[in-house]
């Protein structure tokens, strides 16, 4: 095909069909004149696609659909492909409300040349298509059509010839779980080149399983592959979804013709003449770059955050750690180190050795450094609280006194750190404060509600504690001079909120982090329960399900029933602590399962299946 | 029909399939001896509904599965209906798990005698059937059969005589906005009698709506109907539900023949003989009763949570205006005065009438009560942060000193209420504390994280202020004697955090609640954009559509400019201040919608429709 296409990378701001469109407009003007045949912009381009419920707003729907009609008008002599919400007045969802789709627009020389809804509708993860959504699929079982003669390719003509392209969205080329193949379908009825326009989060290793599917997809209808993404953050209040756009043109063998970059608004040209062409070396394709992606995703994603709220200012506790660390270098990187306010906060707790690790740390991102003690504050609310009785007022003149534990005095120091330093100082400096959980201690409830979890974002929650050393590490790998000390990795990680997570003398967390973390990593993003994890104790092939050293499992317990007591107290964690993330902050997504929106919770208490209690009860057995 | 049922109304605990199917078998063991034809048990009696995405967990949901056996085995000699996971091993479903339905099974004898998956699947406020479970729908799809043959009644044989009854599933028969009507397909395919078995919330006036819904099913085709629910509460995390049961038997005709209580598990006996039988009157029927109702939902929710959290005491801030008051008083009804430790914290700022009142109503309440002053803290925290500056580490010798301006001395009053009070206390005493704040607050964001926002649960954030009153007005007529005091009601609302706000003066929150109150449910419960409130108001429509007082719109702005500025305010305010409610506690759902799973929300700031301006600078013009 002898057709020259634009295909349009941009960021997508949710919920701003103005500024949207007004990128869009540009951009087609800018296509136009460098004679382009087609310009393709991603999935929902007008409207943004996670605006949570605010797609029951009638009125914001209406006004983003209505900007469809600059978008044809401005598509004389060229074809432009662009995602919109679309309506159907005269019908209702399965809501109730205005019919709603998930379309892809097709206009050409000031009309509407076509409209494509989205056929199937992702329903996991942070997806809630169906809720909005009306789908093709849907719509041909009202119509009483097979879905196979519902999907057809757009016919136009381009340069005086009839074309049969073949418009999808997003989902319709993952159709490996679903009963229908709309890719297939469309080849199928003739398509002689794909276009799938997307607004698809950037996930691990996503881009390599992509290029694998559409190589699949290809095999026995070779057409030119056109996958257009967006740039941007978008969120649904408890999660934050890096888009990382990687736009990507494929020849009819299925291989990459040429790639848009991470993060970077682009135009992507294509001349379909050229099919068959080499990959276009310039670009490195988004894969087995781990830490590398990483980096440059969570940078991303606080910098695209503050934009966001309007903030500019970022307030961060800075202990000492491992894990304050790494994100005072990642606001320093996404922000500016002046633009950086860390604070460290000594109790009597705090060894000399972490507060000076923290000085040094401030000294080489260059930051502004402020310390603020907790001391004399803490013992205030110990003896305020100690002296407070309650008097029952029923007569009996029953009074009730309280006891400072051990736990009780620790929490304390976290919440005067989070609620009454950290939250006043970014009040006073109109910043935000961040949150430097890790997705161990977000799991395991390790984190004191209205202390140490408090924050308006937490950028690294979505990380386990081995994950954030190996950051460090890599970032340290970098640079000539190391940002993160040597010490930072020999010392223990600690709360040090007591004598006893005393670091100085080798106390720490209660977790052995290379097991616990991958222990938790199969709760999580595997959705295994405990009797997955007893049966493959007993099966021997823990180690190798959960990738862990061989040999640790034997190290750290003395026998099943320690075994079976650090799962059962690892699940118990991770269950009953959900309540205090229902109160954490917006975490920014790089896993394949994160706490919020992504993996939804109930509190529910603790069950064991009877299966697990049945091979308990063996295992124990074979203990005496 | 001869046919003797048993309807049984159980509570189910989410996520506990033993508890559940535990009762489960002694409630069918009582319908034997009671020589019942068949026994009903709710919707997803066994694994309970709202689990979250605790159905990816195959273990689990083997195990739930499992608990089958048991109740198939119990069968003999009765017919039992219930409501548990099914699944197929040997598909997936569309996120390509273990592919699950949401259903109905039926048996007898010690055998399985049908299993019925639910058809239409809600995704819309807090459900996501689509997300967990595959549908009769799709199903049927896959076979290539019309729903129509797809559907069809259970046959079996009862006292000799072969019965045909359809069995369904919650929204099978809430089909209005769908495509597909699954009791009508059934009484089409010869039902004589149709079962649903439901796991349905209360909301106002279900009820009354579900009455009108199966009289209107039963038109055309005269046959008893019963409807089966649980009680219990479920929840999301941010969401918690009520489950009232109420369930009920139709006559032929649609009108009531019995229906059990709320918040009460109870066995219906049903005989069919009685058809057209009249309504018993023992029961009063759900409906217009709605501050009773309202009472009556709270209190067993926050006796629901503390159970499912095994927590007993409540520790409640209690500033003697009318939010705390309300929430004492329920905590009071819920787990006995005894168990309600409420804490007066006053600063300079708290007025000697609001001291004593909340003295009074906890002498009144016969609770636990303390006093606990925040001045000296505040005053510390005031000269702490007001003397800490940070350096710039650059070199530069750069200083940074902060400033307390108003509002950020009102925040540290609040936090250290909050955070360093309240949170102290409750875990000294290893009590939970509650959240005060209404749904207006929540709204508008007319609250500090960190401080007032803080709590285990949030029994009235679901009550606007004006609904506040109302309760509050209502408990008072319950009794002889006021709880709440006459000043109560007379006092202006304020948060007492300055001397602006200083209630001696009349000074109080900026917000005319009867107004406001009713905007902000236009937005979040109508769904409704500042759009719709403009043509509303430039149509002279808007109290009637707001259902406020004729003339208040007039009293309270001084022109189009003021409407205006107040309406961009508040649209303003509840679009923001989603970051506050992205940490805040659970709540208790009592409304249309409520903020949380049920209401998902974007942090994407504001927009305002291209009618909306347009129509503001039409009616700007005419202020000049």
């Amino acid at each position: 095909m002898d057709v020259r296409i634009a295909a349009c990378q941009i960021e997508i701001s949710p919920g701003h069909p103005d500024v949207n469109t007004e990128k869009m407009l540009s951009l087609i003007k800018q296509a136009k004149a460098d004679k382009q045949d087609i310009v393709i912009f991603p999935e929902m381009a007008v409207p943004g696609y996670l605006i949570g419920d605010e797609w029951e707003n009638r009125a914001f729907v209406l006004d983003c659909y209505r900007y469809n009609e600059q978008i044809v008008a401005s598509s004389d002599g060229i074809t432009v492909v662009w995602g919109n919400v679309d309506i159907d007045k005269e019908a209702v969802g399965e809501d109730g409300r205005l019919r709603k789709f998930n379309t892809a627009f097709v206009a050409r020389n000031g009309k509407i040349a076509g409209r494509f809804h989205k056929t199937l509708h992702p329903n996991y993860r942070e997806f809630d298509d169906d809720r909005h959504f009306y789908s093709a699929r849907k719509l041909s079982g009202e119509k009483d059509m097979d879905i196979e003669d519902f999907l057809q390719p757009l016919q136009i003509d381009i340069n005086g010839r009839e074309r049969r392209i073949g418009v999808s969205l997003c989902e319709d080329m993952w159709s490996d779980d679903y009963t229908i193949d709309p890719i297939e379908t469309l080849l199928n009825n003739g398509a002689e080149c794909i276009i799938n326009i997307s607004c698809s989060p950037w996930t691990w290793r996503k881009n390599d399983k992509r290029h694998r599917v559409v190589k699949d997809r290809l095999k026995d209808h070779p057409v030119p592959y056109i996958y257009v993404n967006n740039i941007g953050i978008q969120n649904n209040g408890k999660n934050l979804f890096l888009f990382e756009g990687n736009t990507t043109v494929y020849n009819p063998d299925g291989s990459v013709q040429n790639i848009a970059g991470d993060y970077e608004e682009e135009v992507l040209h294509v001349d379909l003449q050229n099919n068959g062409g080499k990959k276009q070396e310039k670009k490195t394709l988004s894969n087995h770059r781990d830490n590398e992606e990483l980096l440059k995703g969570l940078t991303y994603g606080i910098r695209k955050f503050f934009d966001l709220i309007h903030a500019s200012k970022a307030v961060i506790g800075m202990s000492g750690g491992v894990d304050s660390s790494l994100s005072a270098y990642l606001l320093c990187r996404a922000l500016g180190p002046g633009q950086v306010y860390a604070v460290n906060m000594p109790s009597e707790f705090n060894s000399e050795l972490t507060r000076g690790l923290a000085r040094q740390l401030a000294e080489t991102l260059q930051l502004n450094y402020g310390v603020v003690p907790i001391q004399e504050a803490f013992e205030f609310t110990l003896k305020q609280l100690g002296n407070t009785a309650f008097e029952r007022l029923d007569g009996s003149g029953r009074r009730t006194e309280l006891e400072l534990s051990p736990v009780v005095r620790e929490n304390i120091q976290a919440r005067d750190r989070g609620s009454r330093v950290l939250a006043g100082i970014a009040a006073a400096l109109n910043a935000v404060f961040v949150n430097n959980g890790n997705k161990s201690e977000t799991a395991t409830g390790y984190a004191t509600l209205y202390g140490d979890i408090n924050g308006a974002l937490a950028p690294i929650a979505d990380l386990y504690k081995t994950e954030v050393y190996e950051l460090c590490r890599y970032i340290n790998s970098l640079e000539d001079k190391n940002i993160f000390s040597d010490q930072l990795f020999e010392i223990p990680a600690s709360a040090e909120l007591s004598d006893e997570q005393n670091i100085e003398e080798g106390e720490g967390d209660p977790f052995v982090y290379p097991y616990h973390d991958r222990l938790l990593r199969a709760f999580i993003e595997f959705r295994r329960d405990p009797e997955d994890i007893l049966q493959w104790y007993i099966d021997g092939s823990l180690e190798e399900m959960l990738e862990i050293e061989v040999g640790l499992v034997s190290r750290l317990f003395g026998g099943h029933r320690d075994f079976i007591k650090d799962l059962e107290h690892t699940w118990r964690l991770y269950k009953i602590n959900f309540f205090k993330r229902i109160q954490a902050p917006p975490i920014i997504v790089v896993s394949k399962r994160a706490f919020g929106f992504d993996l939804r919770e109930s509190q529910m208490g603790i069950h064991f299946t009877r299966k697990y209690r049945e091979m308990k009860k063996e295992l124990l057995k074979q203990d005496h």
